[in-house]
């Protein structure tokens, strides 16, 4: 594995449209999109910076996984996603050097991206995400 | 204010050494520097990424500032920073839409930046870093 990019970094935010008003306000950005991930319980707000998304994630649950962060964190930095090339592979690859997966196999995300977590007890405290864009 | 893009992710670790082999085992990557900056006690290893740098912080001081969020969130994630032209501009421009300013003026960061953190506290809980090259 060896990663092409950080693909996105996920913030955890408890009002989607104040946060989209503060990047747009105070760094200028464009939100160019706004999803929710119903599987994640989360509604989602993109914006672009270089190579990179920031990516805003407001719970539309209060058991979801971005409300029970912010319950234990509060808001702020959620995870950092790797984009690579052989999502599968790469998986393997983590679990071959003892990383524990979140997930074994690749499921969908937002922006139709293949994703997979790692667990943070095994990344350092990081929540990481590896993902690929599907045609890859 | 428009950054160009994440210039890095500073993420705190408690092992310098045994965080550099993951990064290079797991993901493959390569450090290519260590730096001490010894006005933040931190000791630091770089990664790059596509644009953007990993930033493994190490704490050379209990009292570091790293040491000290280690010690309240865990390690993990820290900041994000990212590339604008322009600093004191940049900072004076959040200061006018409110945003409390941690640094009012840009100071000497890791690897000859210009570097000038904003306040979590007023940036949706993310410590939030702008910086730029001297030469810009």
């Amino acid at each position: 594995m060896k990663p092409t990019h950080i693909e996105h970094i996920g913030i955890a935010v408890e009002n989607l449209e104040d946060a989209i008003k503060f990047y747009e306000n105070v760094f200028g950005l464009e939100c160019y999109k706004i999803e929710e991930v119903a599987d994640q319980k989360v509604k989602t707000a993109f914006f672009m910076v270089g190579q990179t998304k920031i990516e805003l994630l407001e719970s539309t649950s209060p058991d979801g996984p971005i409300a029970r962060s912010i319950e234990k964190k509060g808001p702020g930095i959620h995870h950092i996603a790797f984009a690579v090339n052989g999502l599968q592979k790469s998986l393997d690859h983590a679990a071959e050097k003892g990383v524990q997966l979140i997930d074994k196999q690749p499921r969908k995300g937002a922006e139709g991206l293949n994703i997979a977590f790692l667990h943070p007890k095994s990344t350092y405290g990081v929540l990481t995400e590896l993902c690929e864009h599907p045609k890859d």
